[in-house]
């Protein structure tokens, strides 16, 4: 399969992850942000919402939008599993992943700070507003996670709230966000020791470029 | 089960449909956004994002994120399914659904336009921001359903894709989107004809207030 994607996009990194985690191999296509790539007619004909990530399975079809692709992952490739098995903790992960991916990531990507640009905003004005919303969502899921033993999100397995979290904080500090939870960069350390989480840093991408 | 939510909260009204849907009774708490009900301690103490749709069950167990309650019904509670049998099926409605989600609702949520306001925007500039993401958003899920059968936007069977589509339309004639969907436009009114639908709408509700 073939991951359309940017080294960037905490949306892409979070599909890496999955997929690196499942240990199902993949063909990385960048579509490079920065110039547009995502808006040119070739990538629309693919994706029309012009976003990454994308996923093409080996049959052509399409999947968009990374938390389906997530799932969709954890359906069609069980082991190892990135949500509990029972069904209340399945929804505290998906909770904690939603806040990531529903009421920070899309406030802080592209689009909207290209629009608030547009409206009058400088670049420490920008930074500010990503800076609010990543700590406000972090706050949150900071709490969620409160009284969970460790050493990831929820306990002993990885599960998708870590897959939402490490990319996110890879924008936290991005924007100068306050890293105020000691918890949530316990967690981010553990699992920057896990090969799937090596393999899928930003650094590590073929399209990947030194600011 | 008891739901904390808001007549105009659409991410409530997602909630209630899906209850409504599977067949599920509840109780309603109404947490009057307008008043900052929300970020009362008595909420916050309950729902630490101090956002709203919250479901309580009754083991006092509290779920929350729209999406998150959503699957955890649909696990919970698997008839009438929300979701496709098949797996590609699955992950084109969760990305239909993950469309309004992530990509639109959020950016024109009552937390974004108050921060709007507090940088200067009026009441057109923040009607123009909101209007501009209900467009660029369903967009992409007009062409994510086009060439699947209707009445709904997946079938014949109602999905995540409609629970989520409906209350969104509401908010875009709030804010003065140009409805220019008309594949949109008859699956909501399929969707309005189904007594589910007609119970979730915030007119039903008990806080609702006439504006």
């Amino acid at each position: 399969m073939t991951l359309y994607g940017y080294w960037r996009s905490t949306a892409s990194w979070r599909v890496r992850l999955g997929l690196a985690l499942k240990g199902v191999s993949f063909e990385t296509v960048p579509v490079h942000l920065g110039n547009g790539g995502q808006l040119t007619p070739e990538y629309r004909s693919l994706n029309p919402q012009g976003y990454v990530p994308a996923l093409q399975l080996d049959d052509g079809i399409l999947l968009t939008q990374s938390l389906a692709i997530l799932e969709w992952l954890e359906e069609a490739h069980p082991e190892p599993a990135l949500l509990p098995a029972d069904p209340i903790e399945r929804a505290q992960v998906r909770a904690f992943a939603e806040i990531i991916a529903c009421d920070i990531h899309p406030i802080q990507n592209l689009k909207i700070l290209k629009k608030l640009r547009a409206m009058g905003q400088d670049q420490d004005g920008i930074n500010a507003w990503a800076a609010w919303i990543i700590e406000d969502g972090l706050d949150a899921c900071n709490a969620l996670i409160a009284g969970q033993p460790g050493p990831y999100c929820f306990g002993d397995q990885v599960t998708l709230a870590d897959v939402l979290l490490v990319p996110q904080l890879s924008n936290a500090r991005r924007f100068g966000a306050d890293l105020r939870w000691p918890r949530i960069l316990e967690i981010e350390a553990a699992c920057q020791r896990l090969p799937a989480f090596q393999a899928a840093v930003p650094q590590a991408q073929v399209d990947f470029e030194a600011s």
